[in-house]
């Protein structure tokens, strides 16, 4: 079946975004510490029109979580501004460019209804209103039988792992501490929530920590 | 020159101890499934007296954490009731029997003055009243050069990381979620800690993570 599966970067202190995330500072004070790892690598530089870069464990991984997505799914604030009105400017197409590195279609939460927005390389950005299984539903009809990506940020994360949806679990752990960030499994409530370590790999300046989560 | 260690489990949400801890359940609910890797080993059976158990990738990360530790400094919690008056019956000599497993001297933070107590197998208490920078250097003293193990809890270990003190961190990272638990890494307030990860190591239900703290 098609599986919901998280795929990312957190602190060892446990936050995937640093303190005082805004507009200028979307990932927060000290947060792109926690993609060092990432954009370094050969196969990131690729993707993102770039030469050179590492090849190390970690390419593997990064390998391996792009393989079998259809679609994806993410947090308002994932896919743009923070401040500003609804959707700022309706121009506004998200932080990620022209061609946004999806390249499959991506379901984002919000209050704020709006139309698809068609993006250059096969990224569709789609607006959904009535809440987190709409959104599964929508992205696993659109991914035709492969798996959905959820993108993040925390709070959506913590949505999904709360409502029993998510089924895979990678985290990219990064030796910082970010201390006042958007902290990662919190408000789980009286969700029980368990977990299956399925590996670890260790890379140049992350540990990868896949679990599968036990339903 | 010899190090401040330390060496914990820690659940995947970044407690040391599950939420409400008392005399009675001293590492709150849900707790000692921090430990089901460790306990399970036949080297900490062995340690503890009891025959059989298992050997694994844990074993030896078990064994290395115990080579060079000539003193151990400990938080008040860990070495006795949460509860009660300041010591309860002065004969309480903590929650670690009459052989405690440490034999070298521990050093525990308190604000309660107390005479040493000296148990079976080598294990001496001393209570140190004036701090923590005070219990490292009298646990250096005692150590003879070999390295000083802080045994937690979260609050001993987050105040000698925020003072710069701690040298190597070996967290073991087990796939449980405690919620409001004790947590680690917390109230660093300003402190600036740069870690450097050593190795990370896969084993049956936990990771073991080491850091160097860089100064």
């Amino acid at each position: 079946m098609s599986k919901l599966r998280c795929d990312i970067s957190i602190s060892l202190d446990g936050c995937v975004a640093g303190p005082n995330q805004s507009v200028e500072n979307p990932l927060g004070e000290g947060g792109e510490r926690l993609h060092d790892w990432v954009v370094q690598l050969a196969a990131w530089r690729q993707a993102h029109g770039l030469e050179g870069g590492e090849v190390n464990e970690s390419a593997r991984i990064v390998e391996e979580s792009r393989e079998n997505i259809g679609a994806g799914v993410m947090g308002r604030n994932m896919f743009g501004p923070v401040g500003g009105g609804p959707w700022g400017d309706e121009q506004w197409t998200g932080w990620w460019g022209d061609d946004p590195p999806y390249h499959y279609p991506v379901f984002v939460l919000t209050h704020h209804p709006r139309d698809p927005v068609e993006m250059q390389g096969g990224t569709t950005f789609h607006f959904v209103t009535d809440g987190i299984e709409s959104a599964l539903e929508q992205a696993r009809d659109a991914a035709g039988g492969k798996d959905v990506m959820l993108w993040g940020g925390a709070q959506a994360v913590n949505q999904y792992l709360a409502a029993g949806f998510l089924n895979v679990l990678e985290l990219h752990v990064v030796p910082v501490l970010l201390g006042d960030g958007a902290r990662f499994f919190d408000n789980l409530g009286d969700a029980e929530v368990q977990l299956e370590q399925v590996r670890a790999v260790e890379a140049p300046g992350v540990t990868h920590l896949k679990y599968r989560v036990v339903t």
